[in-house]
């Protein structure tokens, strides 16, 4: 047990997820000892330093050779934790091997350090953006099963008019698939940092000069630094760059992406948190064993998986900011602070966006829909819910027109008697009759585009799929 | 005078620019006019109201007819000032026009007030472009000018290795050309909003319905909803959606491209707030007249542009965040708070945008650069400045390796004596020539990728504009 | 019709209110003149200047004279407003003064503009107290009226248990009374800004040496530069300190006691938009003439007090971060950046604290309280409400204690039978008497210390309103 | 080695220091155990446990027999970490007492979270408030110290006038002495949280009325809630209070302070990074073996202390923000994520504080002042460092007046001439003499207050002490 270290106790948003495994302190090591390994592979490739090298290098390249918590003590000295590491990287291929290795020939620790945690971003975004598919697929599903289910729309938490839930849902679907293909963007242009000292390369330029001197080095005379830099990102699955060391755009659109992924699972979460209280009872949130319950007052099941991800979307914008802050506020050839306040938001953002994204698959997979409490509650508000168009069809053909219908609508309120009723009384069947009136009433034939909308959600999902 | 308005005196970094007035209160109203007026329009094309109607609203919709103030106090009693506003506008109609007016038909608030906002940015944003490939070209003359300006790099405040300031330059460039691609698309995805009082477009599908029903709107009959709000879009050069009344994604796609060029703005003014201080003096700000002067210290030019843009990188985050905030925070079909607390931030991330690119515009086309003092300030680390590269030459010929060079850098800096010298006197003359000793000591030999750099950015540049 | 100003059409939660004119640009500027003025009194006072420069400053210092649109542009060239209004100034004075003005005498644009915030928001913050007491008193009375009021109290938006009405009410008092506490001791502390343009007073001290030499002057010879910076503070209304141009805790201590007014408050929004949602109903919003109605669906009232509310309190936290980012940004003897990003923000916040409790005062004084919907509410959960009580009592009792009780909660739920009737045919009327299972199942019997709590709060005003 | 734990490998700015481990998830853990054990301590003190259970209780309530990763991964399943873990607690109880434990008696999970919260804050904030101690007391030798050291002071990064290096420090400790103050105050206001599951304490209350009835306990028949309640409090060294679960004041105080702290210490921070840059070399941080070295650049000392504080400051904002957000998203009895969103940031404030402390006691406790370099800085601008001063003096005498020294400062600043050579020329010996020009020109002449303000810094700091 080591008691200095946490575990995720205070964040329940996304304590034993995969991204939170994906995006630990050992994942983010592992990481940097991939950068360093995948860079001595690369100089071997090219004959710049030996296979011997190379396997001693790999095999040290192992996170469980190292003390994390150490490497975090000692990451105070130099204000990062890649120097520690490399120090003890060194010590561990020395093991094993008494060349002189090519380790870290030529970077900088913020080549690793953002490189690396492109990586955990790349493998983290994955598991977010498969489980955004799969929560995708099941809203599909949800809204095309409810397309026709009636439901009441609310505007600033009033009664507004009709609508059906697979609209709802739809709507709901729409922000994921907006997200998810910002977030698959972001994710393609993930770039490898690789600058040296401030960004010049200067170190690996001169030991290529260097090494072409070299007679014996000949045959790599047309190995450029370019193709060095191309081919390390290539095999690190990252998109190769100038160095960006102090041009963090490419972590504001990561963060943005992120963002957006929590912004919109947030939305979903609040609906289903109002929908979801007993007075509303519209749906409920899976049940799972042992989830949600109170040992205290068995008869509760809390919406957990709303409540996380809803604190979830609380939590996010803050380290958005953050890392718009950052890139703000970059100076130099290396930022005096504003570069290390990037990391613990970066991968709280990983978390949060893994998190949410872990509950809302959960949630599309195994919502209860209660389509008995939303006519319930459509029935609440009646007539009224279509006092839009009863004042469009109704106001010139009444007499006393617009305020006759309005003077209605308030005694239907105040005497609790259906408006129906009181047109019926208010206006002459000749005029119009009660078949016509029925008809307008119907809150289900007044629901506009809503197919159409469900439809084109739909569809977008298919070409999303398909790209 | 208007003694409860506000001019921008606590907003200096905007205050006065072409911005500032793009997106003022009277702005936003009359896109707002423009948003229903061209709504009107699009009615009268489609033969669903009349050509009087049409000509009665374009003559009422010019935000000049209105009281400001009086709508902003009104706008208290219904949350929004559109409500008062097309109040005011009907009133307007009615002197001139006695026929039923189509005004806002089938509309709601927030279709008015969210369309209105991306008019405000698509106006905001054109003028923000301009501005940035302004700067970009003069940035990219001055990168290519100083291309072969040696300068100090430093990375946590401290002098690391030799740089070019062109490549300084090109570095600032690199981060304006990518937010300005970004801001760019965003300009180009900015929606109409146009969903009815809960985003089905009930009111309107019903009246095309009841158009139908009547035989002398046969003319119409093909007529669609999708027609008309294509129609509607295209006119206001908006992109056509679904209603995204809750789904607030196309607001953080604008924000974070807002965020992006305010935090590639406030790098380069970091950077020149540090290079301009009288101990470092690489750079000063354009001089103009009564700008950045103090009456009571007469000899003190003040580096106020950047001061302005490094203001507004410290603000902007927030504003993004906010955004987020919202995002993340809808519910229902229409927000019980979180639209509202967009439009403010909206409004300001485009005016800090806006600012910071005006100044920025200033500071790159009137730059003074001072090679005397890179050259100057290079000097103070001396030898040092390569101690990299003395490091991965002479470690390998030296007796005691790297730490015999760790003990000769030492005492340069105790003894302030050159380290070239103490080299020389500490590796034979037949091991390393002095020759070769002054050429790795030449930080104009030690500029890696520097120049290759320069490049890239520039021909991404030249991508950017033919784009 | 200034175009280029604006009125709080974006920003509904604070537009037209006393707080939004007491921090208009205008009461800002008066602010600084104000400033300015006493300044000069202070002088003349010692002796330091004449009765008739006092006079001419003191005639020249109304906000009325001057352009503030222009202002608010030249405020560009310096970064601040008050550059260009002491020119204004200067020239306004030489109208019809031709003697040598002592008007900011040893004094620095940042002493003004500190200065002159710190007026702003005592003349704001005297409002926003008032309205804080008055909403005390009126929740105070609500709370009292109600202590018997049963209701259901929730949690994660699920049923828990009993409470009291008179408690919800309670408890947002006590969030009321604190924030009002806190901004009390934050306006009582608000500190005068004077030092000169570095801090050190160094132009003032000088002046008051020479003064010393002068033989005319003997009279004023023991005028102390801390006498006279005393005596502008009292005048002010203001606290004297020594400067603290970097040194910015005066500024977060304002910020966090209003973001505390405005999270009081929209804590208190959140309940009030929950508990009037049509579904729920325990309380409405007090109706107005033309406040949240809806023209197109006349039946809608929307509770926009509480809309506002809470959009004030999602905007406000990004402010307060602000003014702390600024604080910790600060450097130098002034800040290049971080000072000029504070203004807005701590205007901001003054209005949405403002806004937050002219809406809070007039929602605590009307709000319809629905005694029949709470009841109506309790009773969905029914005997269930109390399962923490019959776990506790019951479990010792019955055959298969703790876990019997959690599966005749279970068939409750499932068989929708009460669970009062499932007990009493579990556990023989000899163990436990009917009588004795009405007394536990019967909420009102459990509600704890809700009146011990309500009477604590109450207390607590009175000591408040008698500080 | 535990790979999905943290060590603080992304947050050099706090890893190792001794607040992190106070605010560790073992720490956290281990305090929700406390205020567990404690709770049941005071029952058994009260006659309302007995003896034995209260042994029972207070073996198991160790963290060491916990497995904390299980914890956080159970946690998602409602949303918190308590609830596996009073599980746990109750299993491990249970292996050697076999009697009904009263353990969690009448509590809710938000009451050991919030409660054990506070406690990990109080730890924390003890840690935090001796290095604030510590580093005010070597402030405070250090301004003293350098009280006649003059250096030049800078705004908006420019030259303005003379201070004192002493004053510089005076001012940094000023503000350490106000967040001290803060801090200490609110650390003294931490609130015990105690409501049971609404905030009734209805359980409590009706177990304690049972125990009335019972003729056994009469004993105890004249304890109170209330009573076991402060006793709690008492003992755990928190404030006792009625329940603040919804009202969550007493956590935007705490974060306030904490920000008060990290602001102050960036402040310090921002200046020294400033004031070590080669270029300026005023001061330097204390070299420490291994600390702020780089291997591949053997010259090259890096500011870290002053880097990771000035990361705290950068980040804290951020959290402070989020604590207030929670505050105001407040609503029902127990919020719906808005008090999951707290968790997070507020262990993050602590460590932030934390960490940056620690880091400036070491900075204040080894700063290197370099004289020197303060004079040859104050030589850059030589005489034109008072031209406020000359203005003052020599405007009247000379003859243009004020535009006439405009015009020789601009002179001076072209010609790199010194001002009182030009000034000399321009003024005839009779008017004033080359003793008292040498006189007003002399820098150490022109210091103010200087003096007064380092001592009234210094006697606040023995007030502070001595409260």
């Amino acid at each position: 047990m080591t008691f200095s270290a946490d575990f995720g106790l205070l964040t329940p948003m996304w304590a034993g997820t995969a991204v939170a495994h994906a995006s630990s302190d050992a994942a983010f090591a592992q990481a940097m000892l991939d950068v360093e390994a995948a860079w001595v592979s690369v100089l071997a490739g090219a004959g710049l330093t030996s296979g011997e090298d190379e396997e001693a290098v790999l095999a040290a390249a192992n996170v469980e050779f190292y003390d994390l918590e150490s490497l975090a003590v000692r990451g105070q000295d130099g204000a990062n934790a890649l120097i520690p590491l490399l120090g003890d990287l060194r010590v561990e291929i020395a093991k094993n091997y008494d060349g002189v290795s090519a380790v870290h020939k030529g970077a900088t620790s913020q080549d690793i350090i953002d490189s690396a945690l492109m990586l955990v971003a790349a493998r983290s975004g994955a598991i977010i953006l498969a489980d955004l598919m799969r929560s995708s697929d099941a809203l599909n599903v949800l809204a095309k099963a409810h397309r026709r289910q009636l439901c009441v729309a609310r505007s600033l938490t009033q009664h507004a008019l009709p609508m059906t839930f697979g609209l709802r849902v739809a709507n709901w679907l729409s922000g994921i698939i907006e997200a998810g293909e910002r977030l698959q963007r972001a994710l393609e242009s993930l770039p490898l940092q690789w600058g040296g000292a401030v960004g010049t390369l200067a170190s690996l330029t001169d030991s290529l000069a260097r090494d072409d001197d070299d007679a014996a080095a000949s045959a790599q005379a047309n190995v450029t630094v370019r193709d060095l830099v191309i081919e390390l990102a290539t095999n690190l699955g990252l998109r190769s760059s100038i160095p960006w060391h102090t041009n963090r755009l490419p972590i504001t659109q990561l963060a943005a992406a992120l963002g957006d992924v929590i912004a919109a699972s947030g939305h979903i979460a609040n609906d289903v948190l109002m929908l979801s209280r007993p007075e509303i009872g519209e749906v409920s949130e899976p049940q799972a064993a042992g989830k949600g319950g109170s040992s205290a007052m068995p008869q509760k099941q809390n919406p957990v998986l709303s409540v996380l991800m809803r604190s979830a979307a609380l939590s996010a914008p803050q380290h958005v900011g953050q890392l718009y802050l950052s890139a703000g506020a970059a100076d130099d050839e290396r930022p005096d602070g504003a570069w290390h306040a990037e990391w613990a938001s970066l991968r709280e953002l990983l978390r949060l966006a893994g998190g949410s994204v872990d509950k809302l698959a959960q949630l599309a997979e195994g919502l209860t829909v209660n389509p008995h409490a939303m006519v319930r509650n459509a029935a609440l508000s009646g007539d009224l819910l279509v006092s839009e168009r009863v004042m469009s069809h109704l106001a010139p053909i009444i007499a006393g027109g617009k305020k006759r219908i309005q003077e209605l609508v308030r005694q239907s309120l105040t005497e609790r008697r259906p408006l129906g009723e009181l047109l019926r009384e208010s206006i002459p069947q000749e005029r119009f009759s009660t078949h016509e009136l029925q008809r307008i009433l119907d809150p289900q034939n007044y629901l506009g585009q809503a197919d159409a909308f469900i439809d084109s959600v739909s569809d977008r999902l298919t070409d999303w799929k398909e790209s």
